[in-house]
């Protein structure tokens, strides 16, 4: 896969913090123990290419962090949208409690919205005395109970909060809040879609 | 219904931004009209109840926004979470170019996540050449479709972009971008489910 | 002091927000417990004036925050700018310990910026011993010294950090860090700017 | 001077996003044509050095931004505070149409708020007439006149709005304003303190 396209280069993020602070590029080529010219180059986008221990560098020296050098990707929305057809989910199997605990079906994602991640569940697990609990999301969390009756636990693993919610509900988890869903004892596999954002 | 609870009072967040912009009692007493036993009486929560005139100038005086002077209620989570049956979800028909174009069923919703709408939608028309534009969510979107095929356009409703997607797809719709759904010419209704955040 | 002008009406604010969750008028009037033409009298900024307590039941009823329904003012603004006289600045003792520990020249100031807040700071006890902590602010503070050294401490109050700052010196306090300023030891007052942010 | 210490390692922040998005560590390695152990190895912090081409890479595999996946510094303040002296402010030439425009003084700064930049800006043209505008700031700014009297514009350069204000006046800037001090005519050069936040 070809990397994506960045919107802005880095000698212009980089010549911006430094025109923000006030500060000209003979301080900052002796702030940086590099010649002026080396800087003219940086942030015309010319010479060497830039390395990761370069930035860091950089970044110290402005006062700022990478994260603030770094420039965004074009947007990979399509006039405003992204889609995605079914064959095209990426399935993974979700490995907890030595068994294949969910099947994950990814859906559709886009770079402009990075929390964003859609999925369909498939829970495997049908015994809650087999419940195992994840930490937490740092993300927000909304669930639709699809298929089967989900049988939900969160809060402290060691003395959870726990209900069983009939095909048809829907729960929201707040972030950092453990949690772990199987179906009802016996009652076979279900699914949920699960979007975390 | 009973009003929520406010996790504090007015007065103990007028008091807050008073003090902030360093303004003594006397001084906001003689900006408002007001005796300054009045102002004591207001910020401890005694007195007359506070009326919605009376807080809009307070905010003027304060140099700050209405919503910074509104308490924020406490949480409706339990242990971080909020769940609800289907037989509790609200039905709304959603009228457009005059028929029943979705009807939606509310999905969980939470105060503390006020932009989070999550929705099940049944999709009633199944003739795209009948299409009827919305003009886009002050929110993202994602939507999976759980039955049916759906037709979808988006954009400029003059000249829209549109897909068909099959039972399985997902797609995601940036904040404005106009956009409606249908399911394919005569196959009946659809359903999705809809994530608002 | 008339109050300000609001940017949009009550009545548009509590509409947007219903249409945001589907429910309509009907459904809203019910939860409310008010007939359905109250509804529409509300929402075009008609009928009886909107109470504090009839705005908390909407809140709790639409499932958001006061914040969220409240409007904005216009902006104070002048194409982008505003500005003030030093005769027009409040000054305001600040007490302290008993002292007329500062006294406090209010600087310009905008409704669009509320955390702003720009001062210029008499520091009137030249004793570091009878120092007298604050509690912290929830907003940044850089200051400049401006005239006289500064005795500055900062942290903990039973065991603080501490620097004496020239004329001329500048620096940076965090939000929530308790700290407090005298001039040095018989030097007499001293003046900082001060700005909040 | 060396380049200050990161907070998190690239290899924590990348296991993350990958763990977030429910990849596998298979997946993620497929993706980028490089061999499963070799992601163990950049996850685990060990093997080769990062390069920017291979973080980049990355964040499109990983469908997020390059900001997403770079660390943080450990804070530069000293329990909460930062302060310089005034022989440690750097003094930059601020040149703009051909002269000495402004001398800036740099007052202290902090990594943790990367927009906030202090200065003392000495005001060196005494003519109005030859004002040079700049384009505006992509910050708030506020400004104190402690020496001089200030021949302000704002706006439009073709047609712009203008005030002179006196000493002990203070003024608001807001983000993306163009505008230029001078001190009045003949007057002598002025100082203010320029804070952008
Ligand atoms: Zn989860
Ligand atoms: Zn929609
Ligand atoms: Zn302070
Ligand atoms: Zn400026």
């Amino acid at each position: 896969m070809t990397a994506p396209v960045l919107e802005e280069t880095y000698g212009d993020k980089i010549k911006a913090r430094r025109e923000h602070i006030k500060m000209d590029r003979a301080a900052f080529a002796a702030a940086l123990g590099k010649p002026t010219q080396d800087i003219e180059a940086l942030e015309e986008n010319k010479g060497a290419p830039l390395t990761l221990d370069t930035l860091t560098a950089i970044a110290g020296v402005l006062g700022t962090s990478l994260a603030e050098l770094t420039p965004e990707f074009v947007s990979d929305l399509d006039d405003g949208v992204s889609y995605q057809l079914p064959q095209d989910n990426p399935i993974i199997k979700g490995l907890r409690a030595g068994t294949n605990y969910y099947t994950y079906h990814c859906l559709v994602r886009t770079r402009t919205v990075p929390k964003l991640v859609p999925l369909l569940l498939e829970v495997n697990v049908d015994d809650p005395d087999a419940a195992a609990f994840n930490v937490g999301h740092d993300a927000h969390e909304v669930i639709y109970c699809m298929e089967g009756d989900i049988h939900f636990k969160w809060g402290d693993p060691a003395n959870p909060r726990e209900v069983i919610l009939p095909q048809g509900s829907s729960f929201y988890i707040s972030p950092g809040v453990p949690h772990t869903l199987t179906t009802t004892k016996g009652s076979g596999p279900g699914k949920v879609i699960s979007i975390n954002f």
